[in-house]
């Protein structure tokens, strides 16, 4: 215990170490530094491939398939990551912008510089290209990184990490800037979790169990992705054909994600003219339905919806339906049952957009378009952290720049406190 | 135990349920309750004396002079708190502001929409006007406040609070926004440490120990105002008179605040020309100076410096000098013994002038300017909540807008995720 203690204590004291040469890092090296990382997952692939090989046998009895094949490394996903790690290569570098120099009324200049955040925690599961996707994420915006990965994957992970940070290495990356805890011992996690003053962020990445520890244990500051109970909701007067398209996109297109729709709200005065179509095509592509005693009255063959339905987040394709009384009762339900992830209207009333832009507080409201574009490539934001849970420091789709923070810099000419 | 639990769930549930009216206030009908709730307290002046008055005879015999006179309200004091409500008034309103709506290829329009935190709870010290203060702030943030002052004040604190929330519901605000725990039961700031999903932010205000114990305590996200053990460094080549009356007002303008300077580094090129007249002027004005060996060559009845003190915030007339060998060694006494709050560079070289502001990880670093600078006000952000030592969300000076978070504003014509 003591050992792991001191084993993740070192890690982390070595990337904080490595994090301050890291922060000044010329861009042109980091992005010739990820280049190098890519060249060198593919030019590795066979070893990868064989490392990877020893995790499926490890946990071929106790894995389902699905999870099985997440874990399983084959020349696409290696040329994944690479191709991932030239993509953060090729984006502008977020650190040392000066923003918002201003010169103030004694004279004074006053702005903010982008900096890194320094070194940054990421717990994650069995999905081994998260440790090269994490890895150019963090090294691009100027941060050192302690990854954890899932034990199922520690021998991919291991290796993945190994040549990724030999190869940022000789490009001139300080050592110790990827660092992986290698280990599967669990308590490895409440370690780092507790690293204070050597880790800055934490970052979970996985299924919820694994944030709610994370959050429930760690002294650092954590950044989570939970809970996307998102909602359409269909206002009076609608394009009903735009509303089909955005409601079905929404539920059926990736149905196991956080910006799926999970309820569907109707106003009563489009009742009768959409549920029957949308039902329809819902149903075709296998969705169950679950609704309200008025959604009923037009879908009869949907299942009744109880009061938990309205707070489920199903991942699956399955639809809760309810219909309301106007923009405020959609409003009202959103605020109520949803977790303030992405809530789109589908209206034509300008006034509604409006109200509903500026009343739903979630992470991502829109207006006629699918809650399935909460996405930071759709929003411009480059390569995506993830979508952000919280409400602090960065919030719904997170670029590299949730990465960083900032300094005042401030120039003088000899000024002093009157 | 249990009661004081409720009671604080209570008033934490209550403000909730108030910040979501409040997030979408119009800005003029809060500008009308800060102007009335100033125009209250002075109309109330004599009524917050005399329950002001129970607090000092309450705790007369146990507090400090200096203790006291924070305590103590004056007409002044109230009309202080009046006039810090009206300025605030008069600032732009931090919410609602729509920033860098883009069309994106695909047509999609995104931006982010500046919107209130939701509720932000306050753990403070004796001084009584941080209630006004704070509340002042936090409303026209947007947000619903839950104040927790300390036990000295509790007369005087319920007072102002009963007359600003009294004022503000007049006004429009709706009730519960403005909400204070009205005991001294110290379990009451544990639960608010506690009460996550109905307070978003915990700023404690006060000194380390109380800090500390939020610190250590809260499962709330915090943002923290802590050491400043700040730097002026003396480059080669410095304009001495500069450097002068820069290091002068830094130590001595006011000594007790966390942007005062607690170590002054001296270029060994500068120290012989320098020191003996910085010395002499420090020394008038009752410093105590402590040395380094090669200061005391130039300052002889300087007191030797200890590793510890290049740790210490003073907080008092005391300083602590050391010669270094240029800038890098400048750079690396900062990061290794400050605390990243703000450090200053007095010199001619540009190179070094921006080698300095890019290498030194501090919340301001400033060229040939006094620390005492970093300020809300001087920064232009007008009212200040305080500095954060923090590095997420808010970091140095921070203004209103750190109270905001923004949420993702996305225009479609029918888009969805392909």
């Amino acid at each position: 215990m003591d050992d792991i203690k001191q084993y993740v204590l070192d890690k982390a004291r070595r990337a904080r170490e490595a994090s301050r040469a890291l922060a000044t890092l010329n861009g042109r090296v980091k992005d010739d530094a990820l280049r190098r990382m890519a060249d060198a997952l593919e030019a590795k692939a066979d070893l990868l491939k064989s490392e990877n090989q020893k995790d499926i046998e490890a946990s071929r009895s106790r894995l389902t398939p699905a999870s099985l094949d997440r874990l399983t490394l084959t020349d696409r996903t290696v040329a994944g990551m690479a191709r991932g790690l030239r993509e953060i290569a090729a984006q502008p570098d977020p650190v040392g912008r000066l923003e918002g120099l201003e010169r103030r009324p004694d004279g004074l200049r006053v702005g903010k510089m982008r900096v890194p955040l320094g070194v940054v925690g990421i717990v994650y599961e069995s999905r081994p290209n998260v440790t090269a996707d994490a890895a150019g994420l963090c090294l691009k915006s100027g941060n050192a990184v302690v990854l954890r990965g899932g034990s199922e994957a520690i021998h991919s992970n291991i290796c993945i990490a190994r040549v990724l940070s030999e190869a940022a290495t000789a490009a001139g990356v300080p050592e110790g800037a990827i660092a992986l805890i290698e280990t599967t011992d669990r308590a490895a996690v409440a370690e780092m979790l507790q690293a204070e003053g050597l880790i800055d962020l934490i970052v979970p990445r996985g299924g919820k169990p694994l944030i709610k520890l994370v959050m429930e244990t760690s002294r650092i500051p954590v950044i989570k992705h939970y809970d996307g109970v998102c909602h359409v909701y269909v206002d009076a007067g609608a394009d009903l054909d735009v509303a089909e398209r955005i409601a079905f996109n929404a539920k059926v297109q990736r149905p196991g994600v956080c910006n799926a729709m999970e309820t569907l709200l109707v106003d009563e005065k489009e009742a009768k003219g959409f549920l029957p179509q949308i039902g329809r095509r819902l149903r075709e592509a296998g969705v169950e339905l679950r609704g309200c005693e008025r959604t009923r009255e037009f879908l009869p063959d949907a299942k009744p919806a109880s009061e938990d339905d309205w707070y489920t987040e199903y991942l699956d394709l399955i639809l809760a339906i309810r219909v309301v009384d106007g923009l405020d009762a959609a409003i009202e339900h959103i605020a109520r049952y949803g977790s303030a992830h992405t809530d789109a209207i589908v209206t034509r009333d300008h006034l509604h957009a409006e109200a509903f832009l500026r009343r739903v507080d979630s992470s991502s409201v829109m207006v006629n378009a699918s809650p399935r574009l909460a996405d930071g490539g759709v929003y411009g934001l480059g390569a995506e952290v993830g979508i952000s849970t919280d409400r602090l420091h960065a919030r719904g789709p997170m670029g590299m720049e949730g990465l960083t923070t900032y300094k005042w810099v401030v120039y003088g000419e000899g000024h002093i406190r009157e």
